[in-house]
């Protein structure tokens, strides 16, 4: 993409409604604006990273087994009042009435809705186990939304609902889940670590967040180092195997946030072992048994002929939050630094004096060569002098800089720079071609 | 994907509720499902076909130049005050009341927020000309949603705004979505005939529908036959070049949907030329010019340093309106035939005795073939018999069936079959691996 037919709007000053560094990064990067209180576009720049963070998970819900489908943002309050949550849900739920009087509800999550599509389908145990998971928009009108996409109204969230036979099923769904929450968050360059948590509104038996340790997160966490040091399950993790080891191996260990925290229990650690903390919620995940599926009526029928209630669970990650996730956990002074996997550009090509036959004919050539190649480019081809090119390009924090000016080009080279560790080198074309096709 | 672990809940029977053919396949097919009056959840199938349809118009818009970005469902009512359209534009704005009784509504299209939103980022005629579009879910709430997905209430859209300094650049940026419409329907097996249209609540002074031919279609339509006849653009089309030849090649003969047909000039035409058929109506684009940008401030500085109104159009593609489009122009009496580039899946491989070791090995071994080479399949692994099997994959409308079975594996054959011309062939496996993955 040439910078010169893009739209990205980036600030010169720190925007003084921003309070945090992501929703201030976020803003003066060009990657959201804010349309009304706590409800924002997402700039070309930032959908980019919000689609590669859903790819992510995309990927990893379907290898864990779960099917992807789409149920809408409008729902309809009778759903609501058969799990008795229209009233118990408060003033968070956007209420909604049409044209001809009937009420609805901008949906703020989707158990009664799930197990209405369940309950309309499936009648066997033969149909399960199943784990139906969707990526959509939903609606909490928070009191005071702040911190940017962080606690915003309007948020994107992948949520998956999984129905079982029985507990024992349900149980090697809530792994599944839990396991592949480990793996989507490393794949995004976090270090999550996952913690008993309680079931709040959803409500439920058993229930683990996600934290992702960012010095600048907004809550305090408490956990035993080798969790962190843990590393996180690998692809070829076979699914269909018990899985309860792997979970316990990443329960046994004290781990809390500062709500659940128990400063008795942690002191048991050895001190050196404590590692006291800042999180960010990513994901979280309940077992709720038959909460739902006895309310709404959602039977299936054993191997015995007799029909019993299915046993569910759900599980949620906050993907728009995770892009205010990852800022926190991945930036410096100058900018965001993306990890790799989910970088709206792998490289920013800079011409450093865009009208120089020599110098734009160079980096015409290297942007077409990168882009063949599968490499994906945000080519600064503006006439904007060489510093304010600099820190823009450090600011958005594209993992790689490659730097083409007339005075290195004379020389046969270019500046190649990561942006996390800031190291540069000098390389002929094709050498810096290649490293980053490579 | 294994079917034994999809989500695939097809009916036997019609839903009375259908009236019409796309609407019906697309409940029996398990494609969608309503879940309140013209809303409706898009399962798994649905939702694969609509990821096609949006993929295939994402293309053709950054082709054209367009830049992707993504506006929130839900808008202020103080930008809607600002163009005088909220109270215009009736009851079929979805109006809503948060906890602190500010005034919002779900956007029924985004003339507004994208004006909003360009006023606070462009000053200069530099910066032009700029294109940005979006998809996203919209809500109206039609007095009487019916015909599925095709006259539903919340519903997928594409929704491109053009900003130019002057009338020449905003007639180009109209031309450009006028080419890049005809080759995405084109992209996706449709015949659709531009033709001249009324601007309705957009407003402007000028517009064009695009309609799609389907026997079944929803409105009766009358053109020239030489349109039917005409080539789509190519993918090389340059869209910096002058486009009006191309856009009066195709707008030069008579062609009007039956609200704006005039019977008189339509009978000048040679009678063996004249065509009286069925359509549907999958894409609208606009032209404005400052109707917006004057009521809401939109200036930039032109190279004269005086500031000007910018010069708006907008182009709209009914993206989960389409799926029911291909329907209703692609199906025959036992379902739904998908052209390939919108296919759920490319093969429907089915097993004609699951259980029997040898059947159930050469599936396996064709399932992982074929999707080693990248070829999507729905593996029909269940316990059905053979004739539902058959039924349920000619419903679904899969491009090609492999039909692999006890009988043919002694033979060394298995059956490929076309979908759309029911033709069937038996090769090796080897064959018709080579001949789907070619």
């Amino acid at each position: 993409m040439r910078l010169s037919r893009y739209f990205l709007p980036t600030l010169k000053e720190n925007p003084a409604e921003a309070q945090i560094v992501s929703h201030r990064l976020m803003l003066r990067a060009g990657l959201v604006r804010q349309s009304a209180a706590g409800i924002y576009s997402w700039l070309p720049l930032g959908l980019a990273v919000l689609k590669n963070i859903e790819q992510i998970i995309r990927e990893e819900q379907n290898r864990a087994g779960a099917v992807e489908l789409l149920m809408p943002t409008i729902q309809s309050a009778d759903l609501w009042r058969e799990s008795n949550r229209y009233d118990d849900y408060g003033k968070e739920m956007l209420r909604i009435t049409d044209r001809h009087d009937r009420e609805l509800l901008f949906g703020p999550t989707n158990e009664e809705l799930v197990t209405d599509i369940f309950r309309s389908a499936i009648k066997s145990y033969k149909d399960l186990p199943l784990n139906l998971y969707h990526i959509q928009w939903k609606f909490r009108d928070e009191i005071r939304p702040r911190f940017g996409v962080m606690r915003g109204r309007e948020f994107l969230m992948k949520d998956a609902y999984s129905f079982d036979i029985d507990k024992e099923g349900a149980r090697q769904a809530y792994n599944k889940m839990f396991i592949a929450y480990l793996r989507t968050f490393a794949c995004m360059g976090l270090k999550a670590i996952p913690m008993a948590a309680d079931t709040g509104p959803i409500g439920g038996d058993m229930s683990h967040e996600f934290i992702v340790l960012a010095e600048t997160g907004e809550s305090e966490v408490f956990c035993h180092r080798d969790l962190v040091a843990m590393d996180p399950p690998g692809a070829d993790v076979d699914y269909e195997a018990d899985l309860q080891p792997m979970i316990d191996d990443r329960t046994r260990l004290y781990a809390a946030t500062d709500e659940l925290h128990d400063e008795k229990q942690f002191l048991q650690i050895p001190e050196a072992d404590r590692l006291t903390a800042r999180g960010i919620e990513v994901g979280h995940i309940f077992y709720f048994g038959t909460k739902y599926s006895k309310a709404m009526n959602a039977v299936v029928t054993g191997a015995d002929g007799k029909d019993v209630p299915v046993e569910m669970g759900s599980y949620g990650i906050g993907v728009s939050r995770l892009v205010g996730g990852i800022i926190e956990a991945s930036h410096d002074d100058d900018g965001i630094i993306w990890p790799d996997s989910v970088a709206p550009f792998a490289v920013g090509l800079i011409n450093l004096k865009t009208g120089d036959a020599e110098t734009d004919q160079a980096c015409e050539s290297v942007y077409a060569r990168l882009t063949a190649r599968g490499v994906s480019v945000l080519y600064d081809d503006t006439q904007e002098r060489a510093g304010a090119k600099f820190s823009q390009m450090d600011l958005i924090g594209l993992p790689w800089q490659l730097i083409v000016g007339p005075r290195g080009l004379k020389a046969g080279v270019v500046e190649l720079k990561r942006r996390q560790s800031g190291e540069r080198e000098e390389m002929s074309i094709d050498a810096a071609i290649n490293k980053l096709a490579g």
